[in-house]
């Protein structure tokens, strides 16, 4: 009993020593990311030199070759571009959305059109407009009232949840397939409400999806304040008119590149941890919280490694993904290359909800590495940090799921994400320099044990 | 031993259907913060009508009569003004700072009187100016290198701490005592580098206190931005002279009021839940997070109470307090007259740390009250409130200490906080108004539970 005793009490001291001297590594890692500005400068530079970061576009590829030069510069062993192809949508600035009423007058509403959507044809849509907060209205209203006017879809984003994420997926799906379902009863086109929570100008865009299946319809969306004044109108006046002008078109498909940047592993290189933001942004902004500051935290974890000469065992990777935004390509060559090298993915971090405060890690893997992960959850609790549960990872990295590595994705405060996400206000001003390096330090902490002890 | 566990079981029972039924009102509570308007239209009105609400000042008595206006619209069942005698300093507006290197060339700095400082002369001050960046330092340096020059302390606000509060706490020695310690040695006048974590060309002032005993010199803030110019033209030029020119004076002290606003107890209305933030702002502000928020907060609570129809049993009683940022007799003034009155105060609770996402809570009490504060901690997991703590409680309610009230100050993400407090950008746009709105359900789940639970 007494050798047992003894045993138990080694154990615990081992346990009690390693996470002392743990939380010293953590805390030097956080001191380190909250006095380094270089991320903040870099991100300052990508949002103000190659905004509008579409897939496809130019301003993708400076930025590209701007993210390898940039690891370069911050010390990776390794830095290289991995060949994806990509669709390569493109918009013309300045649609139409003018309201009129013979009762009320006329107004432009802010209109941007959505993500791979079609133009209306050079002269333009006119039609009359019916509002629609639901799928079931919709359906129930049927082609009668349907056919041949814009079908306004008005659902508001609930003020309810906590976690606004919650609140975006209830929308989500009027904006990726309103068009459809308003075609199937001869809709001319759609016009969506903002996925925001405020009252704001700023139309947000966002990616759209066809049913193949059906006639293609022009879908835009309209800024919230925008959305209130034409709801209102139409409750004094049921034959609004409206004229409806965008312009869409796809170039042919183009070689694009994740950038990737290596630390390598000192012990065992062949086995990796992989850790990203996506480079792309909408072509209306300037991309700094989705996901300029997810592609800061990513090359953090690799500028803070070398500052501090932590040599990890593993081989840190950090990718830049290219088409999170619409197509997620950059994200499946990024797996099919791990699976065709047949790597060894030991986990896969992201960050892509933004700049603000980190709150804590989802984990989407399996039940004991959810364990292994809230075993760490004191060392964090000093930075903020309390969530440790089973949840998403993030769209770059999910296509690595079916080779069974575990996905773990940074929670951050999302209460003023939908205020900016796929609108003009995505911009540099709008990230908090501390903000922002709570999570790379974050991000480089949990790597630092993950590569320490495993997941 | 049957009976015991069946006591036991009821018990447990009762536990489990008591955080049952409290985690609905609680949810409902959160769901009226988070869908009602109100608050934010009224730290609009408040902020774009009554911007730089010094005590004494005409917009802080214009802000006293809108508050008791607006809590009587709000539906508080009594409404009142408590008298407070309040300081009245008032500075003149654009103060100089110019500073000339025969070397460099010269450039008019970004400077703030400090509050309650003297001015310089109608012909300002000219002088050589020597960077210091410790009290440490100045005694080193004493009267020899310090007399007859302009002090200016550079002492950078230290980026390591996760809290920002610390570090505030750290460097606001400089700003409080700085004139004086340099008087000591005879200097002509100080510069303060502002408070904030951030690059700015924004000054920040804040209240400054002189040693009767000592001479009193003009003291300024300077911006962070100008300060780093500063401290670069002196390492290049150690003969910089800097002319500086403030003017500032007390007039008469003045009537004022605290704004007093209670929804009457149904059992022992006797008995008081105190709940407050501060009605006065520096004078170069709207005071939006400093603390307009903190006033909305304290509002919501009885807004949401009879919106809700929450009878409670004790009294509410929501306290718009005057003078924090000076002298605080606003908070001395309501202590008194709980005091004389002798009410019996079961809690009080503070909101002013901004208007960002709430963190939780931290009690200034006794033991048993903290571990009942954290008994409740599960109900609030859900909304993200994970700090449940003893601490500071607040600046207003800290007179009510000595009459042994519990203190319960709102714990509030702080990263931003320093970027905008006691400056210009502290406007209404800067507060977000999903997490003001957090800020309210926070307090008012908490001051429901402390109704029912007792604290």
């Amino acid at each position: 009993m007494k050798i047992t005793y003894l045993f138990g009490f080694i154990l615990l001291m081992n346990t009690v020593f390693a996470q002392k001297e743990d939380s010293i590594q953590i805390a030097s890692i956080y001191k380190n990311a909250l006095n380094s500005t270089i991320a903040h400068k870099n991100l300052n530079y990508l949002c103000k030199n190659y905004s509008e970061r579409l897939c496809g576009s130019e301003n993708a590829e400076k930025a590209i070759l701007w993210g390898k030069e940039a690891m370069q510069k911050l010390g990776f062993d390794t830095v290289y571009l991995q060949k994806t192809m990509v669709k390569h949508w493109v918009r013309e600035k300045n649609e139409i959305c003018n309201i009129s009423s013979t009762k009320l007058g006329q107004f432009n509403a802010n209109v941007i059109a959505l993500g791979e959507s079609v133009g209306t044809s050079g002269n333009g849509i006119e039609a009359n407009v019916i509002e629609i907060s639901s799928f079931e209205e919709l359906k129930k209203l049927g082609r009668e009232k349907i056919a041949g006017k814009i079908v306004f879809f008005n659902f508001k984003m609930n003020n309810d949840y906590f976690m606004t994420f919650h609140a975006y997926g209830d929308a989500a799906g009027y904006r990726v397939h309103g068009a459809s379902e308003a075609a199937k009863y001869d809709a001319k086109a759609v016009i969506i409400r903002s996925l925001s929570l405020i009252s704001s100008k700023n139309p947000h865009t966002g990616i759209m999806r066809y049913d193949e299946e059906i006639n293609k319809i022009p879908a835009v969306a309209i800024s919230t304040i925008d959305a209130d004044s034409l709801s209102t109108w139409l409750k004094n006046d049921n034959n609004l008119q409206i004229y409806l002008k965008t312009n869409t078109k796809f170039l042919p498909e183009t070689l694009s590149y994740n950038v990737i940047g290596e630390i390598r592993g000192e012990k065992t290189p062949e086995k990796i941890i992989t850790v990203g933001g996506h480079l792309d942004s909408w072509d209306n902004c300037e991309g700094a919280h989705d996901d300029g500051v997810g592609c800061m935290h990513a090359m953090e974890v690799g500028r803070i490694f070398k500052d501090l000469n932590i040599k990890p065992s593993n081989t840190i990777r950090t990718v830049l993904f290219m088409d999170e935004e619409t197509n997620q390509r950059g994200g499946k060559s990024y797996a099919e290359e791990t699976k065709s090298k047949n790597e060894t993915i030991i986990a896969a971090l992201e960050s892509d909800a933004g700049g603000f405060t980190p709150q804590g890690f989802s984990i989407d893997g399996n039940e004991s590495q959810l364990q292994k992960l809230q075993t760490w959850k004191p060392l964090f609790e000093p930075y903020g940090l309390f969530y440790f549960k089973k949840g998403w990872g993030g769209v770059d990295i999910h296509p690595l799921k079916e080779q069974g590595v575990p996905l773990i994705g940074l929670i951050i405060d999302s209460q003023r994400y939908f205020d900016y996400q796929h609108s003009s206000t995505d911009v540099f001003e709008a990230v908090n320099r501390r903000q922002m390096q709570l999570g790379s330090g974050s991000l480089a902490s949990l790597i630092y044990l993950i590569d320490k002890y495993g997941l």
